[in-house]
């Protein structure tokens, strides 16, 4: 394939969004592969970045499913993947201790110095790729991205079993956190402003409400998921003394805050990010009556993209695909 | 002893600060012990107090020593003491799990609905007195309830001892923390502003900076006890990815706050407040060329209560204290 003059499709944020018809296809770096995308997902993290988080130009992007079309490793050619969206450098210290999600000089798929996958073809890492078995279709391989997000809190959090949890949020971050968090924990509560989106939620025991009158100030740990400024205040009040705070949701600006509660109530603030794939692939296989269906509001094709970001950005809306057909 | 008649100096807060030579003696409740109040110390919470936070009026104070005046016990009567400043009720659901000191229906000493230490008498539960070992003198023991707030870092932070730990803040607290810290940890640096604090700071292997150019981004734990609104983004910026920052400081108001690299750096915030006495006293006993003489900056009659609080918001004053002679 020639990827000097091969030109494709491709959602670009440069200030403001539009779709582009002739962009060009990138190099591939030596270590890289080259995907074909399929589907991709509109995320929270996209609407932050396009209100100036990161400052970021470029593709938009970053939960994906494709095909793998070019990579020195020719057994990966033509496998279905998805991939982990940091691309760290493999030399700093904190890549040496693992932490390569961390690399001061990582740059982050659709996030940060790296074209995202809302194209025909994006790169990362072949270190990156995870291929997706054959028993998850793909409008359930779509949300290992999102999932492996939510099993993240499992990994930090260390349940018992029998806590109270509440998770704050109807989006589908919130709805993916208090589902993996339910598979691990008896009393999982999840408070959402929208009743259509509290009622999509409702999973095993999962409890729920949009009231947040139903939250007192005793839960043993609380996820913000809101990505709403005011969702660390509501989070603080709903946190019993020593209890913990998983925040979840990046918010361009918190505003005015008063952090005194975590002191006086001595809470445990976890800042919580991405989550390795490998544990949003086995949830997935685990539980195959979550009820992922329900979190696809819409599907669009790639030229309808812009459509595709104001659905997502309607308060009822939920995930948000865009095809490359 | 008549209760009821007796009167007493006290530094009452109603709005303003004044000095009252004609104050009433709280009555004792049942299980509760009144104290002749020897020193009080002044604290940055006292600070906010006047500030509005907690919306307080009343008698201030709850860093004290004195003598046990009264109380049920007998054997109590005439002993050197000081006391826990939470008075729960020992009934709810906290007080039931050991968790007294954040018992909603808790009063606190100086600080909510409960007469503070800076006045002849107040009283506390009996539960809540310590007696002072007498090989710490007075003017050691005083800094037995702050030490003991610094203690809790320990006990919250499982250090292994080869960390590299940041205390941002060179008042008493910060000095204190960084000082209870370096009894566990190699490398600690405090930074503070004042040059003349800086150099009373140093004891042990702590390291020492007015610059903030000397934290890069790669402490394990960073303490913020700047008690100031812009301490924590400084303290976002040292910690390390997956690092530890400890809140320390309560401040009426952070301002305009975002959280992100909290979430982004997967960063553990702890909130901490105050310690067991018994590890603050113990602290005192094993260290005692810890150089805490040089942390008070002066002491004043009470009756000169206003030009104490005057110099203790100076900005190169340490610890003031008032004593009730």
């Amino acid at each position: 394939m020639d990827t000097i003059t091969k030109r494709m499709r491709a959602v670009v944020f440069d200030g403001s969004l539009r779709f582009e018809a002739n962009y060009t296809v990138p190099a591939l770096p030596e270590g890289w592969a080259l995907i074909r995308v399929r589907k991709a997902g509109i995320c929270q993290t996209d609407m932050e970045l396009m209100k100036g988080y990161r400052s970021f130009r470029g593709i938009l992007g970053h939960e994906f499913i494709g095909y793998v079309e070019n990579c020195s490793d020719q057994a990966l050619v033509g496998k279905r993947v998805t991939g982990e969206i940091n691309a760290s450098c493999g030399k700093c210290a904190l890549c040496r201790k693992g932490l390569g999600n961390h690399c001061p000089e990582r740059k982050v798929l659709g996030i940060h110095q790296l074209d995202g996958c809302m194209a025909d073809y994006c790169i990362l890492p072949v270190s990156n790729l995870i291929e997706i078995p054959r028993s998850l279709v793909d409008d359930r391989a779509v949300f290992i991205e999102p999932l492996s997000a939510a099993c993240e809190i499992i990994e930090q959090v260390l349940f018992e079993g029998n806590e109270n949890v509440v998770v704050l949020g109807d989006g589908r971050l919130g709805i993916l956190c208090a589902w993996a968090i339910s598979t691990v924990v008896e009393d999982v509560t999840l408070v959402g402003h929208h009743p259509e989106k509290v009622e999509i939620s409702k999973w095993r025991n999962l409890k729920t409400g949009t009231n947040r009158d139903i939250i007192k100030s005793d839960a043993d740990v609380v996820v913000d998921a809101t990505g709403s400024s005011s969702g660390i205040n509501e989070a603080m009040s709903a946190c019993r003394p020593r209890g913990t705070i998983v925040l979840k949701s990046t918010v361009a600006s918190q505003g005015d805050l008063n952090l005194a509660p975590i002191v006086v109530k001595e809470i445990n603030l976890l800042g919580s990010r991405c989550g390795r794939f490998e544990s949003g692939i086995q949830m997935l296989e685990s539980y195959p009556d979550m009820p992922l269906g329900r979190l696809i509001t819409a599907s669009y094709p790639v030229e309808e993209a812009l459509t595709a970001f104001e659905r997502a950005s309607q308060g009822d809306a939920l995930k948000v695909l865009i095809e490359m057909r």
